[in-house]
């Protein structure tokens, strides 16, 4: 039995003392010619990257369509398991984005907890609440909303209207129906649209993708997001970390870049 | 090589004289004791459901989570192989309602219509057109957006705000997209919403879930969803025709729902 998401995230900050979380996005074609571009491969890939880093992260978040994409669940229910494992005070983020109607949400609720056994799960507001609340009833597990997020085009419905933008409100009936299992996704390409949540949400914790590959500001990241006490961010990288290199030194190069992030990115009381 | 998905549909609707669309929304717990709850069993069950319903459907849609949450992604793949090497002019919708920023979607496109070779899919526009672009771009496979869903709780985003709503936009920017493989869900339980759409997208096709167990107005949906040519309606069913019976007659209780729902559902000249 795992403790509550929520407390394996404070107790992960903890003793990383670090907002990184490392994405598991795995691209084949960049593998180093060391790796098979096969199921094996991708496993071993994972857990190379997972035990490099390990030290230097809240979370790990594997993204499910860089597995699904070639057929492998079965590497992914391994990735996560062995994260389990082997650093078990480390939450996974399974990061498959579902959003159905209420019966088919279960379903996708059983897929993530159960069949996977993630530690939490990002959903998409789309649907509305009743899409979202079968996620929910899992009270130890972390369900995170998709509110604003770090695409060019994201802002077309997400800012929309300009009054009062559906980011917004997705962000308050997120904080509404909250029991204590519920984030928010707020991409880091919009530092102060993170500062405006954090002012209505002072202790939510937010899941903040972008600082890499997508250009965000880390250092208005940290300083508009962070919750009252000093904590409240999961700061994802992907590919700046488990590509950092592709070539056979892909370990070190990604023990090296979560290790500079995780220095950025270090936890310190609030100004 | 299959035709475009839209070629295929036509022809589908013109064959069947339906707008019938069968879920496959498989629930092992609701399976006779003759099948079995395992993958074998679940492959038996869709394959048979698809034999029973053909005759009556211009399209086949497998719901993605109820095959994923039980860890038969396998069973998927053969249920969609099963129908394109068995009726291979119906048109097979993967129902995923996959969303994501770019460079993943390309991993979910990736996922729907070279794994498993649907010929169309569903997806959700929360995350803007970059998201669904990369589906868009594989001109021959249909892309299905989410627009009005059938669900209670959907009009809180989706018809927010109440002067130029969300699911407005949605559609219109879609049209404003299309180069003839795109098309809108508009849930059943709304059909004057959908009469709102028509009028001003006189022949984009539309996916019409929520007339079965939902309770949508058929005749409604009918009288004011079909496109100007009479047809432009893809109307589903799920757990009313694949779970008409509990029992060991389950197939031809399926095939009696299809056929009563198909009566309903005939393509006639519009008025």
């Amino acid at each position: 039995m795992r403790p509550a998401f929520i407390e394996q995230l404070k107790n992960a900050w903890t003793q990383s003392n670090s907002f990184l979380c490392v994405g598991l996005d795995p691209t084949p074609d960049r593998f180093p010619r060391s790796v098979a571009r096969d199921a094996t491969g991708v496993v071993r890939f994972c857990t190379e990257i997972v035990d490099a880093t390990q030290a230097y992260v809240c979370a790990f978040k594997p993204q499910f369509a860089h597995f699904a994409a070639i057929g492998l669940e079965d590497g992914l229910a391994k990735v996560i398991d062995y994260i389990h494992e082997t650093y078990p005070h480390i939450p996974v983020i399974l990061d498959a984005k579902r959003g159905d109607v209420g019966s088919t949400a279960e379903r996708y609720a059983e897929e993530a907890f159960v069949r996977y056994g993630a530690d939490a799960v990002t959903v998409n507001p789309y649907l509305g609440w009743d899409s979202i609340a079968p996620f929910a009833e899992y009270a130890d597990r972390g369900v995170i909303v998709l509110c604003h997020t770090s695409n060019p085009d994201g802002v077309w419905l997400q800012e929309y209207p300009v009054d009062d933008p559906v980011y917004l409100r997705v962000a308050r009936l997120t904080a509404e129906k909250d029991t204590g299992n519920l984030m928010l996704v707020l991409g880091a390409t919009f530092p102060e649209l993170i500062g405006r949540i954090r002012q209505e949400m002072p202790s939510m914790p937010f899941l903040v993708p972008g600082v890499g590959a997508q250009g965000g500001d880390l250092d208005a990241v940290l300083d508009l997001g962070r919750s009252n006490d000093g904590t409240g961010l999961v700061i994802n990288a992907s590919r700046s970390v488990i590509h950092a290199s592709d070539d056979g030194d892909f370990v070190a190069a990604a023990e090296s870049a979560a290790r500079v992030l995780a220095t950025r990115m270090e936890i310190v009381a609030k100004n």
